[in-house]
Formats: C-alpha cells, structure tokens, sequence
C-alpha cells in the first residue's frame, strides 16, 4: 500500500495496466474501496476485485487488479497524510511480508511510506528495512542495492551528512557490504562470478596520496581482504571516470562510499527505472526508487516507471531464489 | 604544446586534419621538426610548416599545420618524460600567453602537461592555471569550468581531500566562484541571463538539517546574497537528482561543492567532450580534460574529440569577447 495520501495507489493501478498481459502477477494488499474510487477519480479502468486468499490472485490478475483487503479507518485524501490510517500501512508492511516469509509471494515491493506520520501513530523503525528485518529475524546488516538497466550501485554509507559518511568508512564495512552484495549477485541476480568495483573517496582516488589517504589506509585494506576471499574485485577506482560507458561494460555492481558518489551517477543515467533493492534480507524486497510525492499526488500524473521496474526485478530475483532453492 | 612525452602532438595533428576545412585556425608552439616525425611514425598525412610570425597562420592552415617553432633540446620520445625539455614546454606556454594577452591570438588551448618533470626543472607554479594568472597579472581568483555538449559545471572546491573540499566550503567561496561564473557566461557564453543551479553538498541537500547543516548555514546564506545582487541563483538543490535530463534544462551551470559532485555527471554524461575553461584570466584559455596519458603516447589511438571540442569553444568564447569589445 505505501503511504495511502501518496503516490502509491495510482502506481499500482498503472502497474496492473500496464503488466496484466504479462507473466506473472502481483497482488496489493490495499482498502479496495479506495482503489476503485482512485481508479475512477482518475479514469483508469482498472477492475478491482478484493480476494480472501493470495492463491486466488493468478486467476483474478488477468481480468481485474486482486486485493487483499486491509481497510482504511478514514478516506484517503492525495497529498493529506493521516495518522488515523498508519496501522492500516503498518498492516499491510506486516501482511505482504508474512506471505513471502511463508513462501505465499515470491517477494515483496513496498509503496513509499511517510515515515513522520508513522512516527506519529507509533512506528519505532527508523524506516521500511528496519522494520522487515525485524519482522523477518534477518540477522547481520541489511544495505541498499539501486539497480537501473544502465548500473548498479551499492553505497556502504547512507543516510548520514557527507561530514559523518566520511567518517563511518570502515574496511569492515566495505568488506560487509561487498560481501553481501557479492552473495545477492550470484544467488539472486544470477550472476556467476560477479565482478565488484570498488569506488575510491576521494577526487582521482587520492592521487598517491596527494588528495587524500581513505585509498590506503581504509579502501585497500578493503580490497586486499576481499581479494583474500577469492571475489573478483577492483579498485579503488577515480570517482568521476568509473562509470562512463566503457568503464560500466567492467563491472557488474560498484561499491561507493557514500550516498550521492552512488547517486548521482544512477540518477543522471536514467531517473525513472532505478529500483531500489534490500540485500541481506531472508526475503526478496524491491521497491520504486522514489517518495510519496504529495505534491502530485491524486493528479495523474506521477510516472509509474519505477514501480514497474519494482515489480518486474522482484519477480526476475523470485524466480532465481526458488529456482535456487528447487523449488 | 604541452608535455611533448604525452599524446599532445598526435592530438594536435588530429585536430588540424579534423578542423581544416572549418571557420578559423589554429597555430601550434612546438617543435616543427618532432610533430613532422610524429606524422610520419603515426602514417599521417599533416604538412607542417614553420612560420616566423603568427599573421601567417591562417594563410598556411589549409594545406598545413602552422607552427611557431620552439625547438626541443633532446627528441620526444612516447611516454618517457625528459626534464631537459621543460624549457621549452615552459616557452610555449609562455609564447602563447603573450601573443593572446597582446590580441594576436583569440585564445590559449594548452596540451596537457606533466607538472612533476616541470617542478624537477626548477617550474614554480602549481600547475598551468597558476603560471597563465602570474604571466598575464590576473586579479583575482581563477576557477575551473568543465563544459561539455550536456552540462557545464563548476566545482567550488577542487585539487583537495574530499574532507578538505569540505571544511575549504565557505560563503563568501561560493559567492565569489559564482560572480565570476556569471559573467564569464554572459560575456564571453553569450547567455543574456545565465541561470545558475547551486548543488547542496549532503545528501537530499541536508533533508531540513538532518543529513547535515551546510545548506543553512553556508550554501543558503551565499544563494541570498547571490540574489540580492539580481543573479538568477536557485538551490540548493539535492545533488543526486540536479543531473537529469529535466533538471539540466532548467539552468546554465551547476554551481558544485566539490570535485566529484562535479565531474562524475559530467563525465558519466560524456567522457570524450569535456573541456576545461579558466575563467577569471584576461584571456581566453581551455584546455583538453585528460592528461598526458603517457600510457597509450604514441600509439595512434588517443582520441582527440577534447582538444578539438577545446579548440572549438576557445574560438567561439574569443569571437564573443572581440564583439563585446567592439572588435
């Protein structure tokens, strides 16, 4: 469901439109009644039927959009967010990841949340990871893979001002994070040996030195371990030249030091199919590469690129986690 | 010339076979006698005609390469830099400096250098842009523009740590590096009324001070200042999302915080294009954005789009500043 005042809802019914020709399926887990007056508002015929059992969903999905139901306590309103529905978001966070838990839902896609209105009714997970890790029992650190068609980036340091990213690189945390996206790559993106660039800190990689030390002291180390390991990683590349086109062709996932080294380049690559992807989950979980946008929300117009995208690689990385498994 | 060890030469005759049929001309400072045996090694068909003063040049361009003579104390050779060149590297800065600074020439395009065999010959300047300032007695500080087909970008802070460029951001740095941006722009771009997009430095541009506080303490308080002086400033704005294709259109120039918040779109955008332009110098000067490249010197396969692009838009930025003066 995601934030019912957001986006989401509209997303999801574009999604239906745009994918029910397709494998596969997805089913929300939505208030029906405020989908089908979304679809109306908005002129999109989308069908939804509301369903008592996810294994229904294949039957329903070519002809209409199947809902589990999770019911709205009061209407929502495009861009109003509303304290009153945060159980019902919560609800649905709890339900969808309970499915894929016990193997009912190949994977889980989340809807952007408004994380103050949770706060607000209660909510004690800094955000939507947070929260399936807890409901899941993952252990170890879960991190943030975005994937485009054009790159993949995994940045070891995240929400933090640019000041403190710096200061929380450790080789341990590099070490972490590649690890783990070494093991996503090859269990679930189906990537036999995965080849991992790992992103320098500073201007040129520190030039020797002369720019900057993290490159010798931190990264290296870094890379050295991995090496160790038998990965197959490289680095510390320069930072503006790793990802033009030729350089992108020898890699399939770069690992940056911090938020916007990994960013900015996805972004200004392609700004509309960027999925965001949790890695270290024992679950699969996608979700679209953007927020709640209040201030489109209700009005049409916002791109559901992202979440098809969403859907689409939570399906692709499904199927490789089953096929994995036997299943 | 720049460091005649490095793909400087080789470029040059590219750029003269690329350019021959074009508007204008350009002159190379070098040794007429090594570009003549670069082509012949490279089975290039450049003529190469020495010429004793520069009101030559554009008589001889067509059918050959133009060259004020500066002859090398021992032969170039690939990749192997040779401190007893330097001289001459040095002269040709120099030579090209006062032919521009006298209006004999529209602008400067230096090759470039290899600043570590300069500094062993006794060179005192930290690089070529501090030696152009010194020679032509700019006031004033000089700041680097990448400029390329897609974007065109200024790093407030550049040949520094990452942890340095941030402790060395400072209002009255952004002010300064932007005035001189905008006029530049205006006299020597031709955009009536540049539009200038100022990067935060945090992610998010600091999320109202939670991912970090230099958007309202510094980067706002230059952006009012900056407007209260009737620029066209806006910002500051998240870093990862300012690269699109959409937000692009939006402005003239990213105003950047730092090196790579810089140069990783504008070379993920396009590698081969960029140049770099110095503004803040009485006169016109670019240069190619890439080294000497000592590692693929004379093999025929340096690519030459950059200098070209650099030759192309220092005529095109002299053109402008003769018709601003009236000439």
């Amino acid at each position: 469901m995601g934030d019912p005042a957001g986006i989401g809802g509209e997303l999801t019914l574009r999604a239906w439109q745009a994918w029910r020709g397709g494998d596969g399926c997805f089913v929300a887990l939505d208030d029906p009644d405020r989908l089908r007056e979304l679809a109306r508002c908005m002129g999109l015929h989308v069908p939804v039927v509301a369903i008592a059992a996810i294994d229904t969903a294949p039957a329903v999905f070519p002809g209409a959009l199947p809902v589990l139901p999770i019911a709205l306590v009061v209407p929502a309103r495009p861009g109003q967010p509303e304290a009153k529905n945060a159980a019902a978001v919560v609800a649905s966070i709890e339900r969808a990841t309970e499915l894929a838990a016990r193997g009912l839902a190949g994977a889980v896609v989340t809807n952007p949340i408004n994380k103050a209105a949770l706060y607000e009714a209660g909510f004690a997970y800094p955000g939507h990871t947070e929260f399936l890790a807890a409901l899941t029992g993952a252990t170890g650190r879960q991190i943030m893979m975005l994937a485009s068609p054009a790159l993949r980036v995994v940045p070891v340091t995240v929400h933090a001002s640019l000041r403190q990213s710096i200061e929380m690189i450790t080789t341990a945390r590099i070490v972490a994070a590649t690890r783990t996206t070494e093991l996503a790559l090859r269990r679930e993106f189906g990537i036999a040996r995965p080849r991992l660039a790992i992103a320098g800190l500073n201007p040129h990689a520190g030039e020797q030195g002369a720019l900057g030390d993290e490159e010798t002291s931190i990264i290296g180390p870094a890379i050295d371990e991995l090496r160790r390991d038998g990965l197959d990683v490289s680095g510390p590349w320069p930072p503006d030249t790793m990802f033009t086109e030729a350089a992108r062709a020898r890699y399939d996932v770069a690992i940056c030091m911090y938020h916007d080294q990994a960013l900015i380049p996805l972004k200004t690559l392609d700004m509309t199919h960027g999925v965001n992807v949790t890695l270290g989950l024992p679950i699969v979980r996608t979700s679209p590469d953007h927020g709640t946008a209040y201030d489109i929300a209700g009005k049409g117009i916002a791109d559901p690129s992202s979440l098809i995208a969403a859907l689409v690689l939570a399906g692709e990385l499904a199927a490789r986690r089953v096929a994995a498994l036997g299943g």
